[in-house]
């Protein structure tokens, strides 16, 4: 059962679906449920939650202790403070951190963790880097990935497009949404890997609020310190890239600690 | 250990790891192995497969029965041959189901049991509606995730460029790889949603050949029966999209059948 559960992450089982398929008695089914919560709590593999209700049941939500939580930030600033992801420029490389799976689902994990009763419809991201991330997410939370385009595509069907200033320069930049992919009045968890001043992060929730959908969640990787004022308030990142010395050759990146 | 091993597809844990953590002997740890691998035969999510030699161990892979993926190509048939997916010019909505990490996963499986004996060293894809496709692979053979953008970016470092031909009007395209994402002489399996003419994945090809990357596996999700003749040869695909019939609505689809 924990077996099936865990393969399909935060879709309810109800009790009935396992005593039909395995032939077994209800109490057996609530008995099983109590050892596999057991189980993993002491793996800390995530946890089982139980819904009651007559659509209640069970479910399986690959969260994360507040102590695994700190050392994969750790980790995380670890893998930055290489001074060979340096670009110039402030920039750092990072694509090779973001495209590792294994480790990604962990950062997802925590995104997991905080937003995991926010009760949204979506997760949302805008191309590309941070597609993997958000793409794990959305498995571990059940919900449709939307991506949002820089241009239009004709695959997408009609789409709806905004004009945006992001980057150091304050460049106009343009994102699309295909209109079919949303429903007006839905929620939103929001995903990118990095931000600095927030003009991508605001431009995604301009674009969604177009259809009347609430972004109810944020959810950043790496975000820069400088500039200190950003264009939107209330996200959660994991680590801050306090500063690039692009002379001395050194990276400064802090956890962002307690998050939960 | 089996939750442990499902959470981290295709990495390998020797038997001292599990003897040392639990501290139990290795008899009981090979005995524990044996029940896992027959409770994963009865519940189909996969299997456990043992290495063996100095660097041996044992490894979970999320592979898929025969029978499990000729259903889930029908399921991929029937989500497909909606007919209000049809954009005009052949084209077809497929965003909602790329984007459904949960199906995705299934097809992912499908990918993942017919490629797992190549070693190859990275999944890549072209930007941007195959990379949740891709991004699961990867995790699941544990292989980092190489995606070529269409324009080269600041953020990936040096880049390497090609031009292409794609598209039903051979347009000239453009594909761009960071130098640092890929080493010269290692192995591929090359991911993507959608194939027409096959120019994109000729273009991805030969771009990852300038590295010297061997292509040693294709995998892409839906096929158009038309051009019969494709720019590649040698793929894997799922279903077939035999015809779009922008007049009467209808759309015809078919199952790839036995792919292993």
């Amino acid at each position: 059962m924990l077996q099936e559960m865990t393969g399909k992450p935060s879709q309810i089982f109800n009790f009935k679906y396992f005593c039909d398929k395995y032939d077994i008695a209800k109490s057996t089914v609530s008995e099983d449920i109590a050892m596999a919560k057991d189980a993993l709590k002491t793996s800390a593999q995530g946890e089982l939650i139980t819904i009651s209700g007559s659509l209640g049941g069970v479910k399986y939500v690959p969260t994360i202790s507040e102590e695994m939580s700190q050392i994969i930030q750790e980790e995380f600033c670890e893998r930055l403070t290489d001074s060979t992801r340096i670009l110039g420029g402030g920039f750092l490389y990072t694509s090779d951190i973001m495209y590792d799976l294994s480790f990604v689902r962990n950062l997802g994990r925590i995104f997991v963790t905080k937003f995991k009763d926010f009760e949204a419809d979506y997760v949302a991201t805008v191309e590309t880097k941070g597609i993997p991330l958000a793409s794990t997410i959305a498995y571990m939370l059940n919900l449709p990935l939307v991506i949002i385009r820089r241009e239009p595509k004709f695959s997408e069907g009609s789409t709806v497009s905004i004009n945006y200033f992001s980057g150091p320069d304050q460049r106009v930049q343009k994102m699309s949404i295909a209109k079919r992919a949303v429903k007006p009045g839905s929620k939103a968890i929001v995903i990118d890997d990095f931000m600095r001043g927030g003009g991508s992060i605001k431009g995604i929730r301009e674009i969604l609020s177009e259809f009347e959908i609430e972004t109810v969640a944020t959810g950043i990787a790496i975000i820069s310190a400088k500039p200190e004022k950003k264009k939107v308030d209330s996200f959660v990142h994991l680590v801050t890239l306090e500063e690039v010395d692009d002379f001395e050759k050194t990276i400064s990146v802090s956890p962002n600690g307690n998050i939960f």
